[in-house]
């Protein structure tokens, strides 16, 4: 669960107005809680900090399943859904922390290495808790099951693994050097 | 919109019943309605079958960007919220275009590659459209945006674009040659 959770990049936050809304947010977990960031005027944001329920579904696609049979054919993938009730942070060194997480989820080592939030910053900052209460995972691996009648059949199976890899860094300043931490991401 | 949806390998499909849920899905869309599938045990469609309220959200992501202070960190990305009322479809017709839909979205090429679904794999295939009725997508590109005051500060900022990519086709009997449809996902 949690290395799934570690692995996705972004996650869909589901939410309940009048209808179900799914949002992209970039998470990042710290232990058991989860930390979501945005902006003040977010109608998610603003939806989750009074208390609303809220299902987290982190999402990674490892390659396309090939069976003989089109009813067969799958995805290899690993998800979490995590249910949990939302909660505003509102302490000052808990809400560094979780955007110090963000940051190390999506950058890792970037934290140091940037102009630290300021106070107006963290204002013009929300970010809310997810404590991950009731959770489940789903993982497919491996090559297809086919029918047996159709071991025989002449149509390629197997499975083209899919990852999502880094291209070259595009510097907004060639001069300055690429960090050790760039260089990892990108491979 | 249409693009963001038709580049997204799956979906992340929210519904509400005592609470919001957020489940993955692999999606198509055909004009202006998107196909869902899955097993007819499935709770998600259980739920949607009975014409609930749904949210399919379709996400690329596209790059991180290094701004110089970690408040204008981002993501780029494209992605497409779509909000609908699903319908069980139950004609036989429209439900094969739909999962040719579906296995076209995933693996072009590939429908006419395979054993076609037989009529107790239909049975056991239920499938779902929503109409594409209110919709909005969104999208980050290009530079981090600083302010003006941090253009100075010694922190590399630029973009690392990320995209999926396939890697070598793993087939279950080598002795088969690999499709071009297939060599074409694997790039």
């Amino acid at each position: 669960m949690d290395a799934i959770l570690d692995a996705a990049l972004v996650s869909h936050v589901g939410f309940a107005l009048e209808r179900p809304f799914v949002i992209p947010m970039i998470h990042a977990r710290d232990g058991d809680t989860l930390y979501l960031h945005g902006s003040p005027g977010s109608r998610l944001l603003r939806t989750l900090e009074r208390g609303a329920d809220v299902c987290v579904t982190a999402t990674v696609i490892d390659g396309i399943v090939f069976a003989r049979s089109l009813f067969h054919h799958s995805l290899n993938y690993r998800s979490a859904v995590v249910l949990g009730r939302a909660r505003l942070v509102s302490d000052d060194e808990e809400k560094l922390r979780a955007l110090n997480a963000v940051a190390e989820h999506v950058m890792p080592g970037r934290a140091g290495d940037t102009r630290d939030p300021s106070p107006n910053e963290l204002l013009a900052t929300k970010v809310i808790a997810v404590a991950i209460g009731e959770a489940s995972a789903k993982i497919r691996t491996g090559p297809p099951i086919d029918d047996e009648d159709d071991l025989g059949l002449p149509f390629w199976a197997g499975v083209v693994p899919l990852r999502t890899t880094a291209g070259e860094p595009e510097a907004l300043d060639p001069s300055l050097p690429i960090p050790d931490y760039i260089r990892r991401i990108s491979g």
